[in-house]
Formats: C-alpha cells, sequence, structure tokens
C-alpha cells in the first residue's frame, strides 16, 4: 500500500468550493488504496489579512507575536478540510504544526524544522484516518508557535512525507508541472516528466516559484520522490526525483530566465587581496543577495568588479556602493537595471561537451551581446539587456530541441 | 503588590482601535503598581463567522475540527493585544490556552476545566511580563484543542485567577455593574457596590447575562473576588464576594425577571408513586431544562403537574408531552408562551422574615395574578401573566426601597 503526502496550497483551500474539490482529490487517492496524510497551506488571502492586522496594530510587532497570530490561517483551513472529508465519509483529525510534531528552531518568521515526530500520525494513519496537518508553523523547544516564512507548506510537505516514510509527496499546485520553458514565451514549450532534483534547485533558484528551494533540498538529501502536479485535474505532473542513471539524457532539459536583476559596477579600485571581501562583506551584512559576479583582468594595478543583485535591492545596493566607493578608492560606480538572465539547465551537460559553447554560438547567432557569463556544473547563466530574453529563451529552446519532447 | 487578572470580551478587542483602548486600561493597571495577566475573548464577530465556515462546510461538522477552528479567534486577538503591550513599552507575551496550562476534560464545545498551570506564567509575572492568554479553551490530556462553551472566557478568566493566586479577577464589560433592576425598566435602578457569589448565581440563573453561572460557582469555589465593571470608564463596578457578616443587609439586593419563559401543565394524571419522574425522566432525556414545577393537590386520585421550561424549548417539550399523554393516562396537556418569571432576590431574606409576604401583597395591590410561586433561601419567584412584568418590577424595586441606595 503506497504511502503519500499530499499538499495543497492556498488557492487549493482558498473557499469552501475549493475545499470541497480539494477533498474529492484526497479521496481519489484513498480509493486508489493509498494511505494519505494532507498538508495546507492558509486560505489565499489569510496570511496578508492577519500581516495586515499586526502591521495596523504596530510597525514593530514582536515577531513571536506576528508568529502566534499568522499560524492561525493554516488551523483554519486545516479543520475545514478534515470537516469536509468526513463529510465524504472519511475518517479525518486536523493538526496544528505542533500537534503534529513538528519541532523546530532559530528564529521566529523564519524558523528551521528540526526534526517531526511521526509515530502518532503514523498510528492514526494506520487506523484509517487522514491527519490534515497545517504547513509553514511548528514549535520550537520552549513550545512557542514558530513560522516557517513563506512558502514553507512545501517544506513541510517534504519533511512530513520523509518523517511519515511515505512513498511520495504529492504538490498540488495551480500549474501541471515544470515546462522546458516558460509557455508565455514559447508556446512549443513541453512540459517534463522528471526532473532531477538539481536541475529543480537551478530552476526554483531562477524564479520558478511552483517549488521552494528549501523543500527541493530536503527531498534530495532524504531521496523524497517530488510529485508536482495540478489541483484541477488528475494527469500526471512533473516528477522530481534523484538522477536516473540508465537513462539517455539530452544535453539540456529547460530554459529559464530571470527579468528581476540589475547590474551594478565598481569601476577602477585598487586590484590587491582583500579586495572582493571589502565589497562583498558590507553588501551581505545589508542582507542583499549578490547572483553574478565578474571581475575584470587587471589593468595599471586597477581592476573592475561587476555584479548582479535582484531589482528590489538595487537602489540600497547603490547607495551602499556609493559610500564604499570613497573608502576604496574607487574611480566610478555604474549601475543598470535593463538587464536579465538567461540559463540553460540539464545535468546532460556532465556527459555532453560543448554545451555552453552551442549556446553562445546561438545568441552570437541573433545578434545577442553577452554582458556576463557564470556556469556551474548543470547550468550556463548569461547576463544580457532585458530586451532579448524572448528572442534568446525561443531561440535557445528550439536550437537545443526542446519542443520536440511534447 | 496586588496580583490582578484582567478580562476583555469581545467588544473590547473588537477592532485595532478597541484593541489599544483596552492596552490603555491594561498599562493603567501597571501603573498602579499591579502584576498583571490578561485573558481575552475573540474579536467580536470572529467567533460567529468562523462557525457560519464550519456550517457552510458541513450541517455535522466534528466537534473536535470545530473547537480547533473556534479556538483561533482568541489566539488572534491575544496576539494583536500582545503586541500593543509592546507598543506601549509594556514586555507582553500571548499564550494559547494549551501553553497557558489549561487542562480540559469532557466533551469538545462545552469542556469543563480540569485545572491550570499557572507555574511558568508566574514566572513570567514576577519577571515583569503581562502574559495574555486565551479564553474559552485549553487542551484535553490527548492534546487535542478544547472549547469551554459559549461565554467560557470568564470561567477561564477566573480559573486563571485562582492558578495565579491573584488578589482579584477584574471582568471588564460593556456595563459598569449589576444593578438593581433593569435600568430599562426601572430608571430608578441602582448600582451595587457588591453582591454575593450566591445572590450573582441567582441573577445570573435569570438571564443577567453579564457573568457566566460557571465562572460565578467557580469563584465562590475558591473565594476569588471578582469585580465587574466597564471598559469604557475607570468607575468601579461592582463586587462579587463572599457574604460580608459584619454588614447590615437589605431586605432584598435586586429584582429580576425573565420572559423566555413558557408554562406548560399535564391535567387529570392519576397521582400515584413515580408519575413526577415518568415525566421528567422524558423531558430531562430530550435536554429540555425545567425550571419552576408545581404539583396541585391530588383530588380523586387525580392531579395535575405544571412548569416552566425556556420559550425555544416550548414546541419540543409539547410534542414530547402529547406522547407522553397517552401512555400517562393523562386528561389533557395545556401550554402558554405568555408567562414570565419576576423574582426578588437577597441574602439578607436570611434574617429578615416576610419578606415573600411583602412580596405577595406587593402585586396584590396592583392586582397582578400569581400563576406560580417558587423559593429559595435567597430567591422568590413567581410566575406571572408576561404582560405585567414592567409593572411587577417597578413596585417590588419601589416597595423593597431598593431606589434609595443610589
Amino acid at each position: 500500500m503506497a504511502r503519500i503526502v499530499q499538499k495543497f496550497g492556498g488557492t487549493s483551500v482558498g473557499s469552501i468550493e475549493r475545499i470541497r474539490e480539494t477533498a474529492k482529490i484526497v479521496l481519489k487517492e484513498i480509493e486508489n488504496g493509498s494511505e494519505v496524510a494532507v498538508v495546507v497551506s492558509a486560505m489565499s488571502g489569510e496570511t496578508n489579512r492577519l500581516l495586515a492586522m499586526a502591521n495596523s496594530m504596530s510597525e514593530n510587532a514582536s515577531p513571536r507575536e506576528v508568529d502566534a497570530l499568522v499560524a492561525t490561517g493554516e488551523q483554519i483551513s486545516a479543520a475545514l478540510l478534515a470537516i469536509e472529508l468526513n463529510n465524504l465519509g472519511v475518517n479525518s483529525l486536523s493538526f496544528s504544526g505542533g500537534q503534529a510534531g513538528f519541532k523546530t528552531e532559530g528564529s521566529y518568521a523564519k524558523a528551521r524544522i528540526k526534526g517531526v515526530d511521526g509515530d502518532h500520525l503514523i498510528a492514526h494513519m494506520i487506523n484509517g484516518t487522514v491527519p490534515v496537518v497545517t504547513g509553514f508553523q511548528g514549535v520550537d523547544i520552549a513550545g512557542n508557535v514558530t513560522t516557517l516564512g513563506r512558502g514553507g507548506s512545501d517544506t513541510s510537505a517534504v519533511a512530513l512525507a520523509i518523517a511519515l516514510k511515505a512513498d511520495c509527496c504529492d504538490i498540488y499546485t495551480d500549474v501541471d508541472g515544470i515546462y522546458t520553458t516558460d509557455p508565455r514565451i514559447e508556446p512549443k514549450a513541453s512540459k517534463m516528466d522528471t526532473i532531477s532534483y538539481e536541475e529543480m534547485l537551478e530552476f526554483a533558484s531562477l524564479g520558478a516559484k511552483v517549488l521552494q528551494t528549501r523543500s527541493v533540498e530536503l527531498a534530495m538529501r532524504y531521496n523524497m520522490p517530488v510529485h508536482l502536479r495540478s489541483s484541477f485535474n488528475l494527469i500526471p505532473g512533473t516528477m522530481v526525483t534523484g538522477e536516473d542513471s540508465t537513462m539517455e539524457r539530452a544535453e539540456i532539459s529547460g530554459v529559464a530566465y530571470n527579468r528581476d536583476e540589475a547590474k551594478v559596477t565598481i569601476k577602477g579600485i585598487p586590484d590587491q587581496p582583500g579586495i572582493a571581501a571589502a565589497v562583498f562583506g558590507p553588501v551581505a551584512a545589508a542582507d542583499i543577495n549578490v547572483d553574478v559576479i565578474v571581475q575584470n583582468i587587471s589593468e595599471d594595478g586597477f581592476t573592475d568588479l561587476t555584479f548582479t543583485v535582484p531589482s528590489a535591492d538595487f537602489k540600497p545596493t547603490m547607495k551602499l556602493l556609493e559610500s564604499l566607493a570613497k573608502q576604496l578608492n574607487a574611480r566610478e560606480i555604474k549601475g543598470d537595471t535593463g538587464v536579465a538572465k538567461v540559463s540553460i539547465i540539464g545535468v546532460g551537460m556532465r556527459s555532453h561537451t560543448g554545451v555552453a559553447k552551442k549556446m553562445f554560438e546561438v545568441l552570437a547567432k541573433e545578434n545577442i551581446n553577452i554582458q556576463m557569463i557564470t556556469t556551474s556544473e548543470i547550468k550556463v547563466t548569461v547576463v544580457m539587456d532585458e530586451k532579448y530574453v524572448e528572442l534568446a529563451v525561443r531561440s535557445l529552446h528550439d536550437a537545443f530541441g526542446l519542443a520536440q519532447a511534447a
């Protein structure tokens, strides 16, 4: 008998009607003969409503109290789904994070899951009861309610699947899987049947919002298969699993992009040891997430440093660098918000050579100027003028033969 | 240093603005030098909103899930009040019933408080922190969230005051105390400075909705003073305490009434042992709360039984009796929904004789016909035609000199 953890997001429990539909999906899985546990998010909009209340109360609301407040959102949807499952003749009990055995550590609003004691939920499941567990929350060692931060429900679901020794963690969402690229840009994009954890991590870090990075990392560590699928139909989605060594892999699996990028350059700084630390230390301290970094070849003892940051961090970054520039004797600070990243991703790169070269040729043929390049074992990323994004994505998707996978 | 538990109802935490006002009341008490713990209800309307969600999900929602759902209401108001107390520079932490140490037993939706482990809250208070505790809820021995039923927050507050060895439990509400009678009927009604637990119980059972009967019983058992006062001003309200033996008591303390009464009569049943049990057994089994009971003197071996029930139970009672009538060979069943109860209440009756006689004389003088009479040690209740209620209340209030207490 398969044991499945099903996770439903805010849209799937966003109204009485949607909860009824969601309960039917659970029932279907039970009728398939599976043992099921469910993880739910708050009804869509509820977390924001609660946060707005905290904010109108105080701009410096205590994180402990905000967590206690926000955690009620999932408790409401969990109870409602359990009620509807009972309606359908399914034994079901709702559990808050603490009741379900989620122990957390770290700070409020971004706690980490330290462990999940799944024994009593397993006992319930063996007795034919479906536990409906609140995602996104747990209790710390002192018994305080803590939340995992936005999107933490995916991580809750994977952690629960591991604790319950489940066969698979099904993440239901409003997309039906991972595509070879964004279908809004390339209509010939096709859905992948499987994707490896490593590839999924690269897609997630590029802003594919279907799965939280933390949840993929956790699934990878415990080799827990994650099935990303739509709550609007019963068509299989994309299975995120370990690499399948027996299968021939294509050169790349997909093309991703991100427009939310800005580029900053520090020109003419003395090229001496410790200069990168002197720049990136203060940047990191300001909680700014630096992505691609390029340091030019030194000329006359001076060099240029260029890096990208999320668009939202552009202004604070420029402000910070302007004050740093004097300290570091830099000649000039330049910024550009009109850039984007385009990446090709695939574990196939490990066995296929010349993938990066092919990418550069494709872009050159389209007269797209590459501003920066960075590579990892399974990804090549280029930074370009934002206006070329669609052209680049379509050309690469076509050149690497991804449309044919459909 | 006085230790005070302050309880605020739904209106006092009904909006961001009201929570700010409530926090000021807490701050004032701290500035008076008291150690304070707070108990809150859900924001007014929130419990009904949550119940409506459960009802629209299912008419037979599992009581366990309804409790888990509804309990979020107080968690929200507790967190918001703690946030506002922090705003005012007061250390404060919110606690759910379970976190605060409330252990319950009995069924969902009407659990009883088995005990409160107040040690860690006392430690917080000694360190200058104000615990804000959710009323109305706790956890049972298996860790399930349970609620105490409507109005249970008063009971939570008294139970917490006992567990924290508080000097007083202040119940803040939208009235400023207990009056000698309903000021809407008798404008000369005056606020009582003190009232005994026993008298308060009689008032509460007559529908004075300011304090739950359960909370008064609990306060009486542990001799915990309860200060009923308004959250709209800082004027002292009515202190509910043990009887003050040193004080000369007036004949009666107040006049109460209840219009939500209906009268039923079973005529001509054989007067034999066990007949009352044969009638009231099935009535009790149907969860109908019988109040005043009168059995006529037997005549020719037959008797009549008359009793009152809450108006809401009138129809099911009549239906039940009609089927019982045949079994019992009763001659006739009669019902009357146009009746009301008027009571005089006061521990002074114990030392003053002739109080009941005086009541009957006052009513006779006004030509008010008494249908039924029942008495307790500190109360005389008469059942009368509903149309006489105002006249009866005013005459009795005047005759017993209650207006002069103002």
